[in-house]
């Protein structure tokens, strides 16, 4: 049977992590395709997460939780039964994080002083707005040995590398925080109190049978709906029987 | 030595054309793609195309284009000298378009009836809004077996097929119109006399020299401007040497 994991955060601050994360997974694909199309597309999306990290304080976000997970694992590390090396390696990781992110220039910043990048930028915000007539710079440079369009994809990419690497290790983190346990929504319906430091929750249940899991809620108090993927007609787009599934409030 | 073509429209119709025809190749890519991140990018792309043609009237300026084509082909199919096997080919698509474009629905009509899609599109509106929490419906579609999810992504893009042919009879139309000549852009510069049923310049230069082509004007008349692509600090961006080129006026 087939499942998957549906993850609903709790926080703005994850909310954002997240909407990263995958702009950065989208990225990753089409920096490295030899198709020109889709190295239009590379620029939509890279454009479009600068649009989003601009307008974000990600930078002390990122601060206060690497600083939160070091002070966790100092004390995890005083625990006898820890194992030292793995803890003592997720330590390093974090401190040079932390060093990075106060040494680092602004996310993003190196990439709006590229003058393609800075060039092209604008034309991107318009729905079918990057013909190559619109951009003949654009036009040109995809033109140009694919060799070096890939190198050079892979120095903007490069650039956001800090970014990347902050942001796993916090979503990481925070995945990490919760178990799995094995719950029953009655009625397709699932209420749960947030305690303190949850932020997000993660919900695997099967996706063979129709059905797909709703949150509303903040980070006191969140319900569980689960939703019927294709209703028939008249039937209500509520599941109304019990459902299993697994959750982890992390 | 690498040459490309560089397409500069002269009206507004031709714009349009070149941005559907840009889109349509890009769905056309992640269309087929196994990878759930470039589905993403296939909704995203398709949104676009609809945001696009939604605010465009392209039927009426295609069904013109093809009633002008098919007056072409028949004062053609007079001339002695002609292939009228290819002619009648021609002539036949040409008819069987138009007919198509007199009955059927509005272009991409059937996608706004489209439940899934309807339920999603409002997202993508938004940078990095699409993400797992955002649409957990569409998340749980990018779960369902890949050849399933493959299947409807082809239908979507079936019912943009008149679309797509008709944009590609009236673009290649327009592209025979006019024959490449050698010309010369003396000191990067050339001005040209749009004839009256001008409506695309097309310019074949090299690409491997660091210059590309810029168009300004409208249906009377146009320059065309060699630009560097990275000029050295100090430099003008403006090529100043004398450029040859090879030039289509269609």
């Amino acid at each position: 049977m087939g499942s998957a994991v549906f993850e609903f955060p709790l926080k703005e601050k994850v909310r954002n992590y997240l909407r990263v994360e995958q702009l950065l997974g989208q990225l990753k694909i089409t920096a490295k395709s030899e198709h020109t199309h889709l190295q239009l597309v590379f620029f939509e999306q890279l454009f479009e997460l600068l649009d989003l990290i601009e307008r974000l304080d990600l930078r002390s976000d990122l601060t206060k939780d690497l600083e939160a997970h070091e002070k966790n694992l100092v004390y995890w590390s005083k625990h006898p039964k820890i194992d030292s090396t793995a803890l003592e390696q997720a330590l390093k990781t974090v401190l040079t994080l932390k060093q990075k992110l106060k040494t680092d220039r602004r996310f993003g910043s190196a990439l709006k002083d590229d003058k393609l990048l800075s060039a092209i930028r604008q034309r991107f915000a318009i729905p079918g707005g990057a013909c190559s007539f619109d951009l003949p710079n654009l036009h040109f440079w995809l033109q140009q040995p694919l060799e070096q369009r890939q190198n050079e994809i892979a120095q903007w990419l490069e650039t956001l590398g800090l970014l990347d690497d902050a942001i796993a290790v916090s979503l990481s983190f925070i995945r990490e925080r919760g178990q799995f346990v094995n719950v029953v929504a009655e009625n397709g319906f699932y209420q749960g109190a947030a305690e303190d430091k949850n932020e997000l929750i993660r919900v695997k249940c099967s996706v063979d049978d129709g059905y797909y899991p709703t949150l509303s809620g903040n980070k006191y108090r969140y319900a569980l709906r689960f939703m019927l993927f294709s209703p028939q007609e008249g039937q209500n787009s509520a599941v109304e029987n019990d459902i299993q599934f697994r959750l982890a409030a992390c």
